[in-house]
């Protein structure tokens, strides 16, 4: 661990485990064992529960590498996990990078794996996460790579998806729309690196490298400031989905309230697309969603100050119905919540 | 967790995972969270350390679908994992299942997701194992399936590949070679389910369920009898090598010591192989090697009787060289130890 899997040339393979080692922070005292042995052994926070999550990403399926650079991929495997930890407003902790690598990335050190592991090592020191170990393998197929997290949280202080009762007011961190806006113009302009209007530049960056909610999850599980959680990595409509049916609850989102980049609608318009529908249905946001008791809101809304300008914004509530209803305009008409988000 | 990744299809990639779920064994109480939020939320154990490892198979590179059932591979999925635990002397505790699955596979869920899951989930309660989470997600290629397994340690108890001295006994578990054997009768009967001699059908089996050798790592890191160990997924030659560099010793093994399957000896000379020298390279062993001090030799030899009838056979010894040579026959000259291994 990190371990060569059978590909045949173990003398290769460690050298290639050497080359990620070196460019790695070195292990905090906690880890009692990392990278180079069978398995990686970590002292547990006292008084904590472990958190634990693992993410697939496939090349062709999760990016498109006409216009994500390996940084952004390095970048985006953590992220994607550091969601699912802050989706438990739980810390996260300690990392595992599993890579089924063809050859010809294997044989452009330089060109991928350097840049991959810089990115990810940086989004790693970012959030204090340390990586302990991990696996390599050769595959024939695309480049896929797992990243498993581990997390520690307080018992009392787990976010789960369950715990929402009708009345409770849903929150949403961020912008929602916004990777899935940058995704349309990252598709028709693959060798630009960036567009001209800020407000889609902000949306092309947001979808390239995603920001976890690290700090939100964690501070409203410390302050049991919600009620429930989950990240919006399939969407907003996905993740109010999820949320109301682990909760038993229905749900309306309110159209005029959700927080839509600009740049986002405008890009949506361009692709004939009602911006509203398309910002709830789009994925690859990875902002969180909270439902918040009446006696949580004022807690809640309080720790806006602590969050460095990251928006949280009121969307709507949990209902008693099993329906799942979107007001767009503030007295019109309640429709379906659109059901599906389209992530490639 | 398990959780749908990108695959335009959140609804049947939910049905999957409910399918799934639904043949796994319901979750111990320590498990506050397990499958179906976006992580899993584990009790530790008082007073110990926790043990993490992953390895990914992909299909192709790691088993070849002709002679290796979804049964097969499921087993062998966790099997893998449950060695790296087992090597550390911790007791395995928790797994998450990650798969990028082909489309034909996900089509075909009676033909192999489900025999795939209940071996999984079979090696998983023999073990005592909970499948607490994990990933589901499409892929254009093979299909890439990654367990990560996490276990328990007394923090005195921990085995590392480097905590060896000169003068320390090096034993092995079980047989070497044996699934070197089994895999070269398998290219050349992929029809055939099981050959005639009852030996040779030994090291088919090892190949296609190896057996992890979980309770004789525990049984040794909890009775401190050895200084350290490493599994031979990679072969007994590289384990030696290993846990000789990590301890920074050399290594002699004592050749006609060698605990080899006389059907595997038999296999590989029909296949013009030395048997000892392909047993030494073969890999896929899922046996332990241990370095004993002369200290702990004792309570080393004493296991046996816990042992359930597997062997613990002395093969050599660390020594202060860094040389790593192979004495094939008592009394005759010393060879290097062959380097390589030759997976598939």
């Amino acid at each position: 661990m990190l371990t060569d899997g059978g590909d045949g040339e173990p003398g290769r393979e460690r050298a290639l485990i050497e080359r990620i080692r070196r460019r790695l922070a070195s292990a905090p005292a906690w880890v009692r064992v990392g990278i180079g042995d069978d398995a990686a052994v970590l002292e547990p926070e006292r008084n904590r529960l472990d958190v634990l999550t693992t993410d697939t990403l496939v090349e062709g399926v999760h990016w498109d590498s006409r216009f994500c650079s390996p940084g952004d991929v390095g970048h985006k495997s953590l992220a994607v996990n550091l969601s699912d930890i802050a989706a438990m407003g739980a810390t996260p902790r300690a990392a595992l990078l599993s890579m089924a690598i063809p050859s010809h990335l294997t044989d452009d050190t330089a060109g991928f794996i350097d840049p991959f592991i810089d990115a990810l090592a940086g989004a790693a020191a970012e959030a204090r996460v340390a990586i302990v170990g991990g696996n390599l393998t050769s595959t024939p197929g695309p480049l896929a790579i797992t990243v498993t997290l581990t997390g520690s949280v307080h018992p009392r202080r787990i976010l789960t998806r369950a715990g929402g009762s009708p009345g409770d007011h849903l929150y949403v961190t961020g912008t929602i729309g916004t990777a899935a806006a940058g995704l349309l113009w990252l598709k028709e302009h693959p060798m630009a690196s960036e567009p001209d209007d800020p407000s889609l530049t902000i949306c092309v960056r947001q979808y390239r490298r995603p920001a976890a909610r690290v700090r939100a999850g964690e501070l409203v599980g410390r302050n049991r400031a919600a009620a429930a959680c989950m990240d919006l990595s399939d969407g907003f409509a996905d993740a109010v989905r999820q949320v109301a049916e682990a909760s038993g609850t229905g749900a309306r989102v309110e159209g005029e309230a959700l927080p839509i980049e600009p740049g986002a609608a405008a890009e949506f318009r361009r692709h004939q697309l009602e911006p509203l529908r398309a910002a709830v249905g789009g994925g690859d946001d990875y902002e969180l969603l909270f439902a918040v008791s009446p006696r949580q809101r004022r807690a809640f809304e309080g720790l806006r100050g602590s969050l460095r300008g990251l928006a949280l914004t009121r969307v709507g509530e949990l209902t008693q119905g099993p329906d799942l209803v979107l007001r767009a305009t503030s007295g019109g008409p309640d429709e379906p919540l659109p059901a599906g988000y389209s992530h490639f």
